[in-house]
């Protein structure tokens, strides 16, 4: 199988999330780093990129640059990731999508519930994938947690609970700090702060595990620390498409709590629980049976678990495997468009723009809601409503 | 230190909670058991009674009778325990306080706020000692996080997560099974399910622990088996007195979990989580430091954690030695007034009968709020307001 | 069923075990405590019996006046607790035996392997109980393994894995504390340290879980801390009677370890593993399933696990009621005896007279081993080879 | 900086090992996959090379052949890996390190502890390096433990206690199945099996820890499946030349487990814990105070810690990643000698021929305590003693 040929912006020299992407991307040879723009600033851009092995005429200095160098040529890329600033998601995706190239983008999609519908609308319009990077549900026992759901092994599922509470900005002192600051602020991080930027996985991840939709929510928001104007703590009660309750609580200011990713399913022939800090074991108890203990790895598992296992049972395996499982999805998605033939369904897993939308419609309800006190409102984005 | 009489209503031969409370007082030694009316069936009563050491006279055939004869003896009882199903609390409590007597009465203290009101009321004119039985509170590291909390370790308090959410009642086929369905009917348990029976557990713990009260709360109850009128699953947001921003979620369709109280507290200067399945470690983590195994037992506890502990460390205490920690308290609290001395601060932890009250008003505010769409509602009792 | 009358010899104000042993005898109000000789100075022994609740008469002032005192009484007690230093273990034990009462012996039985077996011939011949307090073997989950191995759950066991390893003694500077010196002294400990305080009780819990005896050894065993005669560490190989490979560590230097006491075992159909620190859960992994928590309290465990268990399941039981189940097996045991009926089999678990010899000759072998390079030696004792 | 060129011998299709190592080698972008002779079958072996990228020319039928076309090139590979079977190691190994090759084989180094000195030699004379694939010892923490006992966090080490016990071959089914049986049979495995297979792993991991090397040891080694002519299971005492005691233990018959690879080191001044399926946290309590929870990724780590850490604190890294860390040190040793530089003495971590032959005086010093009762035996090899 002849390697893809990979873009990226945005992700420079130092960047937090780019670094993950070429790992993801390069973990399973699958992909070839091929063209890039990766930083603001054209010069720099060009010169990370030949460093990093891109050749010259395909470290380009910005976006537009990129897209009008690689439209025409035969041999373009098959993928571009977008890892730039939030702002810019949007018109990169869209104008990328909009010449017939395949895109990842890095979470959130857009910025507004407006913007993603017209993305969804584009990539469906272009018949190209547009992807989400909700890299946490890329996950052997994620996976796994999904394919049992699908098959049954847990009956009609009553109840969600996630969690993504963490400590990481319960200093006071840190209202000072520029680096914490603006994801604070509302003009510069938008109408939700900790639920937009930590909520928002828990709540992708129980909506791919159960396969259902958020309908609506109810929110308790808070800032913990005063001066903040944006929310550090929230609590969602929501309803789903399927019937299932759910509970999602995030926190930045939960001190002793490292990460905090957290799901627990809970059916009616039997309970799971994961937690993303010790991500190769799931904790699986049927109605009236004992607590199991489900190993990364063991025999017997999912397809979809197995796909996305690469180490034998008892190694760990960690957050960069998960994110080369998304890589390794779209590889998949896009061979078989070019081989014409299905693909394989247990790869069909990759976040997509409508998830991305949706989450950006669950964004504005929880900012909605957490300033009407509460108040139930409607958390579907209005196109899918 | 001579050993207090202690007597006991309901507790008969096969009761829940009868041998827990026979096994919490005796344990240090501390009373004697002298005189009950163990049962509704007054000759069942006087047998049992005799079979455990009561003397035939003091083996009573109803409370009415055992109010009558311990009254006016010399040597009557100095605390008894109210053990009966719950509609016969009040007026049990309020005649034994009014003859005098000290009473621990098991929880709920009332089925209506307005009884729980009249029952404060009455203990203070008496000045006799009411105590609630919520037992979880008697464990040395809850203590110890009360304590903690208490000399300002984690500065000032920004919000408490707490959780009692099992799988115990997951089963819809329970919904025909007597012992579980009439938990769920509101003729036989008034406004509130899971919440009053568990939840408030937890809830008693967080203002315990916390040292603030309940002001307000909104609810989300949902009933996962369609066929139960009240909720076997809620989410209360609530805030406290003190500032505290407050998350519990109680359940008794959580299938892999066994018992789930748990209490995490978060401040400014650190966070705590502790687990009643695993009562003998504390965890607790510094701002900016390392997260810290603490052990029952350790020296340089509190006077409260030390008080409240039996065995040395590296050894499990268990539930019945935090039962036995309630006794304890009242037994000091007793021989205090006795001998007209200040009681031991660490021993005066016991929950009153405000917290009793605070409980009825919460689960009937979680009730109306549940029923109004998890509207805000005032959590305080009318005589605390 | 009435109270049967106990006395105790040791255990005066202030000692380390005697508290215990009143708890775990009062805790099931099974046996009253009746007469005792607490204390090497006659006085305060009895000026604490009778604070304690004893009959003037029956507080003795030693052991001797106690034996005289009871041995004529149509009242005498029916089970004596020794629970003086070591030494005096042997004179006191044989003499109560020989004249009639039942005996439950603090560990160790004897100082000398031919004491101990003494005592076994006494007991014997006397048709008494004596029994040894391994108070460990009392946990409802360690009497669980020991029947699910028992009923072949496990089928034939391979190996047996025992630690009991802590770091109370891993301070140099405790080479001058007077508490801790004496242990690592032989003149006052006699040939072996941290093995016959501790790993004893992990080779006595092998054994009683696989119900096989350990035939011979071959030990390692040092002195960390460089001014200590005796051992602070050990490591034992062994083999049993019924086949088993067993291998057992013990150590008071392992800093980060508060108790440590563990017992994996293995056979050829499943796998167990239980911890002292968290008694109430038990992991089990049957031969090619998955690994199973087995909560102490769940429903269709042993007759042996559900008698030993007290409270409901998630709810957590510590030592005090290991130890009070050795007391509930004497008390049956003797009840059986009056009544002249087969005991419950489920209670016939106390450690008995021959377990206390077993361990002196295990701690008489580990030491010779110990100073022989670790050769194989003899572990059984003389009378049962 | 520029790729390094990097080939394999072995790992063809289907190999167990062969895609870890494209992984570690290719997930950091260091090394660029140029050269292989990947089979047994030449045909197959360049098919798969092409397959895999390899440009013809250098997808070599066999490793002669390879050795013939890399050694005149101008461009030649920077590094081999040679993961083929065992009886082949010392040949290839040998043969590249004496054309001026640097080399990564795979363990064990050889079959004899003649081999291994003869390849410690040539690796010295000609001046390559010639490393090992412990790859556990890449794991960041297992770097940072190393790194706490060098700079005496824990004082003089007094003790270490190394598992690496599970249950994989614990069917007794198994002594027909051909995928196992080769295992324990001397003929194909040599003196000894899961000593060798797994215990080495743990005991080189005590000795990079430590910085200690093994003197002598005592063994028990038995076999629990009868039909076994090698050990299935083996305890290891062990000295050090630095004055630590060692313990180890393996097995391949504990059902229960997973893996099983476990580090505990005692000192003076404080213990650790760390076990490989958890390989994110590191458990650490420095004498007197409590336990702590260091995490991977956490600020103020060790420069060995922080070299070998890729993701942020809270975000699970796993085996791909510690296998990745030997490349990488590989990568920077080679580059230091290049560039005629010191190398990053945060990287010098990689294992060396000299440990590789250390482990095969430790697996024939096993083999022979183990046929003689236990008997201490040196473990150097004898061009150390
Ligand atoms: N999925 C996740 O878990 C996750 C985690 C972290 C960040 N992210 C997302 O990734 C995106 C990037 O975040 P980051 O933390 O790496 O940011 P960063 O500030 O660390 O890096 C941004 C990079 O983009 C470059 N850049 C900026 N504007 C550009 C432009 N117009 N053209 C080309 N390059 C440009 C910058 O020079 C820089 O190199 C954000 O959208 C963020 O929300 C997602
Ligand atoms: N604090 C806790 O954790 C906890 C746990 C369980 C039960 N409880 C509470 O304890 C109380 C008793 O519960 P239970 O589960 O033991 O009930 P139960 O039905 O098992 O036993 C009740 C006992 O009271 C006796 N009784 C009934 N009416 C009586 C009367 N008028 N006079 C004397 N005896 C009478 C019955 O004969 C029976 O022996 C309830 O209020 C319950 O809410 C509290
Ligand atoms: N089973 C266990 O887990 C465990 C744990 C701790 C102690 N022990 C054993 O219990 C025994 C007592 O240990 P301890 O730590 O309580 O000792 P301690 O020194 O704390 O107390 C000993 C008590 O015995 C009294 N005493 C001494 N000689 C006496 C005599 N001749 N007659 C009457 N009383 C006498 C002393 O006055 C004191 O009250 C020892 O044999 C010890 O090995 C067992
Ligand atoms: N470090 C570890 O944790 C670890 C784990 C597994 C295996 N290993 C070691 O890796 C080595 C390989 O083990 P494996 O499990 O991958 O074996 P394997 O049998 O799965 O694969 C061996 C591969 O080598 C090829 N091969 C055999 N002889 C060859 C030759 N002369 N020239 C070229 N290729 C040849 C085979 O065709 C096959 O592709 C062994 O030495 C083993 O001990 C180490």
């Amino acid at each position: 199988m002849a390697k893809l040929k990979w873009g990226m912006i945005g992700g420079g020299e130092g960047s937090q999330i780019g670094p993950a992407h070429r790992l993801g991307s390069g973990l399973d040879g699958l992909f070839e780093f091929t063209a890039g723009a990766l930083d603001h600033r054209p010069d720099a851009g060009r010169a990370y990129g030949q460093q990093l092995g891109l050749a010259a005429d395909r470290a380009y200095g910005d976006w537009q640059e990129m897209l009008a160098g690689e439209k025409n040529r035969d041999d373009r890329i098959d993928l571009v990731t977008v890892a730039t600033p939030n702002s810019t998601h949007f018109e990169i995706t869209k104008r990328f999508l909009e010449s017939g190239f395949h895109v990842l983008c890095e979470k959130p999609l857009t910025i507004t519930v407006e913007e993603a519908e017209e993305i969804v609308t584009i990539a469906k319009n272009a018949n190209r994938i547009c992807a989400v990077n909700y890299g946490y549900s890329g996950y052997s026992l994620v996976r796994h947690m999904r394919a049992m759901v699908a098959r049954g092994d847990l009956g009609k599922i009553r109840l969600v609970k996630a969690e993504f509470a963490h400590g990481h900005h319960a200093d006071a002192a840190d209202a000072d700090n520029p680096r914490v600051r603006w994801r604070y602020d509302p003009a510069q991080a938008g109408v939700s702060a900790q639920f937009a930027d930590c909520g928002i996985h828990a709540l992708h991840m129980a909506s791919f595990v159960l396969n259902q939709e958020v309908t609506r929510l109810s929110a308790d928001t808070v800032s913990c620390i005063e001066s903040r104007e944006l929310e550090d703590d929230a609590m969602v009660n929501f309803r789903m498409d399927g019937g299932a309750v759910g509970r999602l609580w995030t926190s930045s200011i939960a001190i002793g709590r490292q990460h905090g990713l957290t799901l627990q399913v809970f059916g009616e022939k039997g309970g799971l629980r994961w937690a993303q800090e010790q991500p190769n074991q799931l904790y699986w108890m049927p109605l009236g049976e004992r607590l199991q203990t489900i190993e990364r790895g063991e025999a017997g598992l999912s397809p979809e678990a197995d796909r996305s296992s690469r180490v034998t049972i008892g190694h760990a395996e960690g957050m960069p495997l998960a994110f080369a499982n998304i890589y390794s999805d779209l590889s998949e998605a896009i061979h078989a468009r070019k081989d014409n033939r299905p693909m394989d369904p247990a790869a069909n897993l990759y976040p997509r723009a409508e998830d991305g939308l949706r989450s950006m419609a669950a964004i504005a309800a929880v900012a909605k809601s957490g300033k009407a006190d509460g108040a139930w409102v409607d958390a579907r984005p209005p196109m899918f409503r």
